[in-house]
C-alpha cells in the first residue's frame, strides 16, 4: 500500500493548516484569530448552502474541492492578509514553491490534480474559480463584521482598500457582492473602516 | 433579501462549531485540541483523496455535503467522545433537538436538506455514508497515533474499544479498515492504546 501510505503522508501534512492564522476574529472567540483549516471548512459550508447565488451554472463539487485545497501552500508561504501590499509581491513565488512541495507529496495522479485544482482557483477563469473567490472574499467581511471590525481596525484599513480588494466578488456572485457593498457601507459609518 | 440574511445568518452560528472540543490533539500543536471546524475541513479533504477505497461506488459531492454538516449539532449538543458510553445514552436526544434548532435557521427547503444529509449520515445505510463514517472514524485514529495516542492513554482506552467502535470503517472503506486496523495493532505494542 505505498499509495495510501503516500496519501496519509499528505494529510498528516494538511493537518498543519489548523496552525496557520489569519487576521479574521473567529465570533465569540474572545478575540482568538481564525486559522485557515476552520476558514475553509466554512466555506466550504458555504458553497453548499449560497450556490444560488453564483454569476453562471457551476459544477458544486469543483468548487468546493477547490475550496478545501486553496490555502494548503500556505503551510509553508504563510497567510498573506489580504490589505498587505508589500507582502503580496512575493506572495505567488512563495506559493509556487510551497505549492511544488506540498502537492508533491501525493501520488502523482493526484498532485497533478490537486495543484491543478489551486491554480484554477488562483487564475478566476472559470466560473467556479470565480464562485469560490467570491466566497473567500465573502467569508471574512461577514466575520469582521460580526467581531466589530477587528481587523479592519487594527490594521486601520480604509474604505477605498475593501473595495478594491473584494470588488471581483461581483464577478463571481453579483447578489453577494451587493450585500457585502452595503455591510461594507455600515460598517465605514460604524466606525470601523476609515472612509 | 430576507433568504441571504437567514443563510447568513444559520453561517455565522456555524461559526460557534470552530469552538466546539474534540478529545483528539492536533499533531504539532503542543496539546492543543482539535475543533470540530477543523475536523469537518479534514474530512472533506479526506473524502477528496481517498474516494477510491470507497466499498462501492459513491456520489463524492453527496459524502462531502454530509461531512461538512454532520457534527453542527454539536454547536447545541457537545462533542460526544466516542467511547463514552455514558454520555451515548441520551446522546441522540440531545443531537435531534440540537438539530432543529440549528437547521431551522436556514430557509425551509435548505432546512430540511440539511437535516436530511445529516440524518442520512447518522443512519449509514447509503454508500456515501458508510464511507463518510469511515472517514469519521479513520482521522482521529490517524491523529491519535500521529500525536503518540494522547487521547487514548488520558483515557486509558483499550483495544476492545477501539475495534468495538471504529469496525463499522469496513461496510464503508475496507481498506482503510485494514490499514487502520494495523495502526491498532502498532500502538498497542508502543503503549498507547491498552491491550
Amino acid at each position: 500500500m505505498e499509495r495510501l501510505q503516500a496519501q496519509v503522508g499528505f494529510i498528516l501534512e494538511a493537518d498543519k493548516l489548523k496552525q496557520i492564522l489569519r487576521q479574521t476574529l473567529v465570533s465569540g472567540g474572545e478575540g482568538r484569530r481564525e486559522n485557515d483549516a476552520e476558514h475553509s471548512w466554512h466555506l466550504g459550508l458555504m458553497a453548499l448552502l449560497l450556490r444560488e447565488y453564483a454569476a453562471e451554472p457551476v459544477d458544486l463539487l469543483r468548487v468546493v474541492e477547490m475550496l478545501l485545497v486553496h490555502d494548503l501552500v500556505e503551510i509553508d508561504a504563510g497567510d498573506t492578509f489580504v490589505y498587505d501590499e508589500a507582502a503580496h509581491q512575493d506572495k505567488e513565488e512563495r506559493e509556487q514553491k510551497a505549492a511544488a512541495r506540498i502537492f508533491g507529496l501525493l501520488p502523482a495522479d493526484q498532485a497533478e490534480r490537486v495543484r491543478g485544482l489551486w491554480t484554477e482557483f488562483e487564475a478566476r477563469q472559470t466560473p467556479e474559480a470565480r464562485f469560490a473567490a467570491a466566497l473567500d472574499r465573502y467569508q471574512p467581511l461577514l466575520l469582521n463584521f460580526a467581531t466589530q471590525g477587528a481587523a479592519w481596525r487594527r490594521h486601520g484599513i480604509r474604505r477605498a482598500q475593501v473595495v478594491e480588494r473584494n470588488r471581483h466578488m461581483e464577478e463571481g456572485a453579483p447578489a453577494l457582492w451587493a450585500a457585502a457593498s452595503e455591510l461594507i457601507e455600515e460598517a465605514v459609518r460604524r466606525g470601523w473602516i476609515l472612509p
